[in-house]
């Protein structure tokens, strides 16, 4: 562990409560704009559309996109299904944006703050660029540097999507360890030699969780908060 | 100005003072190994290759590199011709990353953090991300976002290393103001519609500075100080 010279984070569900987060957005968005939904539904709704949109661009059945081209396109199936109408494009991209505000959990950013003292923080997101430089400033996550698939090219669990962003920081996986609250991304980081930190999220779901609802594999740390994995790592 | 949303950073030169360190570093390592030289010319003549070496990346005589790489070949070059002899690669090695170990002017942090509370604020340097970041840990540099050449693919002055940059933060180029003690990087980045910052550095190059020594057009601010461009953007 004394080898580790960076944390790459997951972020949506791992750093964000993306699901509370997204309802409220579309809620406010729904007050606003005086429509009726179950936004609730539709923010799981959206997030379902997540993995299908991105193995699309993993298996090469569609170009390179960005994640929030990704979500735009879902965002439009799921405003015809529901019958939300009248709506510019304008409207649309900025609720779009929902997924640049979403909020951290509440141990996020003390944690981080001491992890950053002895290691280099980076994300390592399916989200791009843009939507990490904004969630980041808006929420006060004290990321070194940003990296995920869109300067990989390449949707995790890739392995390219690793790989790609460890040459970015000149590091060998074992100078990097994977932090998530996920353990396929886990499992994935670890095939290529690198360490593992799973950060327990049972309510990323809301409170029926039943995935990744703990650690699935003896991961290098097992912790339910970033204040849990700065005391395992010592920061 | 108020449409200003990011600021892009030149590095050498315009954040950090590279002559004064660099000349730090080859003492303590000429020191450390009992080798006597003329440091300060072997820094200069260091500096003197890059222009030429990344030349050749631009106009395609070479393929991609990072400049981490560029410096280790220009560094062997001056070894030789200097005849210092003996070192392991792993002490050349370490000597390369002098450039990752630069100090900022004293006004940089100060200046930055101010800057920070409004602005994205994001490095568009040669550099390449490893060297960014590790540059940034040392110095406190407080960095939203890490971009240039790297995450470019293509070396300042081609358009090429700017607009991708300005597409990662989904950003246009009137929303971002490059920051730069350099005439030539000003005039590339206006060309493309971006705004522009001169900050003067006088003794970038030491005491017989003649190039950069002020501004050579109607840059939107000119300044002396990252703290003198917090003022201008009402920081």
């Amino acid at each position: 562990m004394t080898q580790i010279k960076a944390l790459f984070f997951d972020v949506f569900g791992t750093v964000v409560d993306w699901r509370t987060s997204v309802i409220r957005e579309l809620s406010d968005f729904g007050a606003a704009h005086k429509l009726d939904a179950d936004w609730t539904a539709i923010a799981d709704q959206w997030r379902g559309l997540y993995q299908p949109s991105m193995e699309d661009v993993r298996s090469g059945q569609r170009p390179w996109m960005i994640l929030d081209e990704l979500h735009l396109e879902s965002l439009q199936v799921l405003l015809k299904q529901h019958k939300l109408e009248g709506l510019t494009s304008e409207d649309i991209a900025d609720l779009n944006r929902a997924w640049h505000r979403l909020d951290p959990w509440p141990d996020c950013v003390e944690g981080l703050t001491r992890l950053k003292e002895k290691l280099i923080l980076s994300t390592l997101s399916n989200g791009n660029t843009s939507l990490l430089v904004s969630m980041a400033k808006r929420a006060g996550l004290p990321w070194d540097v940003i990296l995920g698939a869109e300067t990989a090219q390449a949707y995790k669990p890739l392995p390219q999507a690793y790989l790609r962003n460890m040459a970015l920081l000149d590091l060998q996986p074992t100078e990097c360890m994977m932090v998530a609250a996920h353990n396929d991304d886990l499992a994935a980081a670890a095939a290529l030699g690198m360490r593992t930190a799973f950060v327990a999220r049972p309510l990323e779901y809301g409170p029926h969780q039943h995935k990744d609802v703990e650690a699935e594999q003896d991961w290098d740390v097992i912790t339910n908060s970033m204040i849990g994995l700065a005391d395992a790592l010592e920061c």
